[in-house]
């Protein structure tokens, strides 16, 4: 097939020239001042996009990496961690601190619901005894794409100690995360979303609380130990070999994201987002997520039964080269994911809608063709004239 | 100053235009059909080079990440460990494997010389209730110039059942290492070194010998943990999100090693290895290793203590754009190391030989310019004729 894939996954995302270019260029010595002002460049950009001021470090590791990072720094064995999960992502998390000897109890939500504050809230009114060391929450999951209202999670925790980590792989810089004014003590992201680079460097921020914690923290660590992250960031160093292309495309896409306003981009996504939505409804499609909640970054749409989401994701990718997410686990074949974070452009967007509407109708699915993309423009028009 | 730096570090090195346009490839589904044959085909070219037919896996992570890899995946907490060092890359695997809790007895040979096989053999020996677990031991010592025997140190083991972890990072492809010949049990390697791509990928190979421990071994781990990466690689995925980027530029530098042939490869860096020491020699300096054990990648100089090393790489770097590696730790401002591994061509090197005799002549030292050169071009004349 001619041309490049629509590649509308929840990350990767596809690259913009501009990346591609950047990480093109010649290696330099990680031990050089060449490294240091780029890894201090892209420290200070990443606190702006994590609204923060506490401290961001970066691995050479892709998002699950962080994660670990997260669990191994701020943890101690035997330590009881309230691990709240949404999603495939959240039981993630859970996994990775029950596995390095963290008392795990998990507080499920079905999936395709977010979390209820209040419920955190009473479990942690229970604890009287202040025991619980940790709240492990997802800010977007992406195997559902609900999000947590994670400003609500973080009054939540109220005067109660536990550190509150969040997964932000995917929600950061799709959906608003104000780590700082929240309260989010530890928050981790991915290259491969919003960032628009390719995926193999994650990021961790953390505050001077969560540092405290650390310190006592008896994990064993040594790729991901925060403490000589610290040290070597001083120096402008990564304690190890930093990924260094990687970092140049990083660079360039904190430009881009600067360019376009913090603001901007997650009010892009949220377009992207209702544009999306509405469009599908119109086709007869139901969605899994409750529009309160749903993500900015992806869009999880129930296909009809008697279809099936993976022979539409076949169609898609066999008549039109549109590579959509699938089901992860029990929603297997349920549902079908349309990513929407990134580099996408809403002309791309407009267009594998219309495709879909194609393959709906070419499976057996009673649809006029042309109803779901007319609530698109609707919407883009609508939004242009109040750009106005 | 015009043109790109002449980058000689052992590692990153500098990379190939056709690496650099392969990892410029549009994002794919890292689910899909096209990145389980890239997949397939990586590991598949990997252990050709690590002459294996045994288990290799790759991870998004620096060469640090592949050691930590190594002890939680075929460790556990209070095993016995020999870490064989001689040198700061050494001491980095024994403290990762003390960190996670090994009972790590070390065996330190001076800075600048080899380990002596025969000493290994002989605490083997000693230790009749086989409580050693495995051996650690550098292949080729980044910080010294320096590479052990390994095939030597493999038959030093005998019938001891210790498993055998080599760190090859900066030694596979450049110096030989028949993983499967040897009896070497875990091999782990990194990007930016003999497969000229940038770093941020990693591999840890292991036999069938190593599988079997793995499936007892106590360490926690999550993001390195080998069962899951056999158990996806199966599907021809990774059990996260792959350094996709990356992947490519490695499947192109995998295909230019092919076509160079491995056995030419090592001879190229014997050959760039002796080139380099015979040219140095000659303009009155001293070299750290002795001809039987130093390194194909890299050569380490001891630097005429009235100058001092730091001020020689920073009068090559201001003047000539030359990058070249100091000494760590006890040997800053001792030694500078010249990278002669991965993608360096015999013109480079020669280049920089001359742009070193300049340096020191300019610092003071008395030499004939020409000097060192005369004897790079004899061997560069030489080795031409013998080839013809």
């Amino acid at each position: 097939m001619i041309g490049d894939q629509y590649l509308l996954l929840p990350g990767p995302t596809p690259i913009p020239e501009r990346v591609v270019r950047a990480m093109s260029k010649p290696m330099v010595n990680h031990r050089g001042p060449e490294f240091k002002q780029l890894l201090l460049e892209v420290t200070g950009e990443l606190k702006e996009v994590y609204q923060t001021k506490q401290h961001v470090l970066i691995y050479p590791a892709s998002g699950t990496g962080a994660l670990e990072a997260a669990v191994v720094n701020f943890l101690s064995p035997r330590d009881k961690v309230l691990a709240v999960s949404i999603g495939v992502f959240g039981d993630r998390f859970a996994k990775i601190a029950s596995e390095f000897g963290a008392q795990v109890e998990k507080m499920d939500f079905p999936w395709g619901q977010p979390a209820d504050p209040q419920r955190v809230k009473e479990r942690l009114d229970q604890d009287v005894n202040r025991e619980i060391k940790a709240v492990l929450v997802t800010h977007n999951e992406t195997s559902t794409g609900v999000f947590n209202d994670m400003k609500a999670i973080g009054e939540a925790l109220g005067s109660h100690p536990a550190l509150l980590m969040v997964d932000a792989i995917s929600g950061l810089a799709t959906i608003d995360l104000k780590m700082d004014e929240w309260n989010l003590d530890v928050v981790v992201s991915g290259s491969q979303k919003a960032f628009m680079i390719p995926p193999g460097l994650s990021f961790m921020a953390f505050n001077e609380k969560a540092l405290e914690v650390h310190k006592q923290s008896k994990m064993p660590r040594y790729y991901w130990d925060a403490s000589q992250g610290l040290k070597y960031l001083e120096k402008g160093q990564n304690p190890y070999t930093p990924a260094a292309s990687l970092y140049y495309g990083l660079a360039e896409s904190l430009r881009i994201m600067k360019e376009e306003g913090l603001d901007n981009i997650i009010e892009r996504h949220r377009n992207y987002r209702d544009m999306v939505r509405s469009s599908v409804q119109a086709m007869g499609l139901e969605l899994l997520a409750k529009d309160e909640y749903a993500s900015h970054a992806l869009t999880a749409v129930v296909a009809p039964e008697q279809i099936g989401a993976n022979q539409i994701r076949k169609f898609m990718l066999e008549q039109f080269n549109i590579v959509l997410a699938g089901g992860q686990q029990k929603l297997d074949n349920v549902i079908f994911r349309i990513g929407h974070l990134g580099y996408v452009r809403e002309l791309d967007l407009l267009a594998a809608l219309a495709a879909l509407e194609i393959s709906l109708y070419k499976l057996g699915w009673e649809i006029e063709l042309g109803i779901g993309i007319n609530k698109a423009q609707t919407f883009i028009l609508n939004k242009t004239q109040k750009g106005d």
